[in-house]
């Protein structure tokens, strides 16, 4: 219970495994929790009964060993059309941990905190970091360019946000994106963070739901395989295929809006992320996917990420003079 | 003498101030040095003749203090058109570190070791570090997208940069790009780094020689406020104005490197950071500019950004378990 972050979520560990569409089940997150961290059922994929059979398979998978069952987080984009069956779900299964992202954190906060929730909400901005604050959630997660998923227009990295959004609040902050090893980590402790979220690594775990193909893929992504797309829609870090290069090409013709939502069309993230189309499905990854050598099980991840931070943090103490 | 870059540079602390045109000439070089990093004298922006003149005042500005004179370095951008005037010069007043950019490693560095140079390069992706240790220069600087100079097109972030390029040489590591506080070096240093390059902060200086209108423009700068550009000719990152709002527009539309050109001409980035011209100007600086409050002196900068890093180190000692 060593950050102000472990104490709040009640976990050993202060690494969030980060909800991502087609990729984070039940599997994933109760890997992850049992290891010690924070599991995260990715709602954003998930129709209403989906998420609550999730949720039961969860709760069930959730070790007791005498012990109160381990937390777990539910991410929940605000933009979700069935954002409000998701919340009574919230509610029924008195999810201990809700991670809201996409969306104005006025709207749901105060009800989730009613309903005993502990409030985390994902930003890109330090202006937002203090919109959230002001909303009254428990932590902010402050997430980089470098993310795989839904960025910021601003474009600020993690290692330039996180310092930011620190001077600006006082709650528990939780940096994200580009967090590809326990040394980085230790850096998001040393820029202020009381922790950190993660998701490119366990996209890539053996409980990840995600497609084998988008699996093997990630493991062999290399530098610069990844760019940030569909700004002018919904920013995106998308692993480089035929959609993307699509995607990159159009938006250097400089097509508008519009012309970009007709590319994407629908489906086109459950058809590269869950059904494995490598060429024309949207495959959204961050740049850490470049580290990522091979499909690990998501608990000894977790374990093992904890450990490098630590003998980082140990080899920066032999530097204090 | 406490990593393997400042028992290298002979430094005291192991912070490199960037070689940044228009803005890094003798005071501030020596301002660095004396206060016991590693001042740069940026050569980009500089006549032949000119250099010759800041490597004599900057000399003469070195302290003595009964020791031998303290250590600077010389930026050479190696696209630069009089570089074989500008390694003259080097060789003729022993220039004992030279930091390469903007070209290829293997180039002029034995050249540089045989006039007893030590040789750093400036890299933005992994491929590159290799190639410079293949080269035979004596330590790396990685620098990530978030920096102000001329950027990689991978646009990998500095986060995720330095740790892969850790693992691809065996060199001293010097982490660039974001830099903004004592707490980022910290972070440096965990993710592998055996020390940093600082350029926007000490653009801001008493002693740059950039104008004051755009040193008090820095100070002004908020989060979002730049942007990187020109990807087609040379990636830089703008801060915004008008001229850098006419790129962006114009790379929006889609044109090609030939009509960016134009629209950049000549002169552009002299009359902005030299001349002051806050309009029309090319105003090149990173995301850190968004943390920069004030006008500071260098030399207390230096020093001040070391106790940070310091007190960082001994604040994540007592994390460890």
């Amino acid at each position: 219970m060593f950050t102000p972050l472990s104490r709040l979520l009640h976990t050993q560990i202060p690494i969030i495994q980060a909800g991502m569409i087609w990729c984070s089940g039940w599997e994933l997150a109760a890997a992850v929790s049992n290891a010690g961290g924070l599991g995260t059922l990715g709602a954003g994929s998930m129709y209403p009964e989906q998420l609550e059979g999730q949720l039961k398979q969860l709760l069930n998978a959730l070790e007791i060993d005498g012990q109160p069952k381990k937390p777990f987080a539910v991410n929940l984009p605000l933009l979700y059309p069935q954002v409000e069956d998701h919340l009574r779900l919230i509610e029924a299964y008195q999810v201990p941990v809700v991670i809201c992202s996409a969306g104005n954190p006025s709207k749901f906060t105060s009800r989730l905190k009613n309903a005993g929730c502990k409030v985390l909400h994902v930003v890109s901005s330090t202006r937002f970091a203090v919109k959230a604050q002001e909303a009254g959630v428990d932590a902010v997660i402050a997430e980089g360019f470098e993310a795989g998923g839904h960025n910021g227009r601003e474009e600020t990295t993690t290692l330039c946000l996180v310092p930011a959004v620190r001077q600006a609040i006082d709650l528990p902050l939780v940096a994200a994106g580009g967090i590809g090893s326990g040394a980085a980590i230790a850096a998001a402790l040393a820029l202020g963070a009381d922790g950190v979220q993660i998701g490119s690594l366990y996209a890539a775990t053996t409980e990840s739901s995600a497609h084998q193909a988008f699996k093997a893929r990630i493991a062999t992504a290399v530098e610069g395989d990844t760019r940030l797309a569909l700004k002018d829609l919904t920013p995106v870090r998308l692993l480089d295929n035929d959609f993307a290069r699509k995607v990159h090409q159009a938006e250097r013709e400089g097509v508008g809006p519009q012309a970009l939502a007709e590319i994407l069309g629908r489906g086109r993230a459950k058809k590269g992320m869950f059904e494995g189309d490598l060429v024309e499905g949207e495959l959204e990854i961050g740049q850490v996917s470049a580290m990522i050598r091979q499909i690990v099980p998501a608990g000894p991840l977790t374990k093992s990420l904890w450990e490098d931070c630590q003998a980082t943090l140990k080899r920066l103490a032999s530097l204090t003079s």
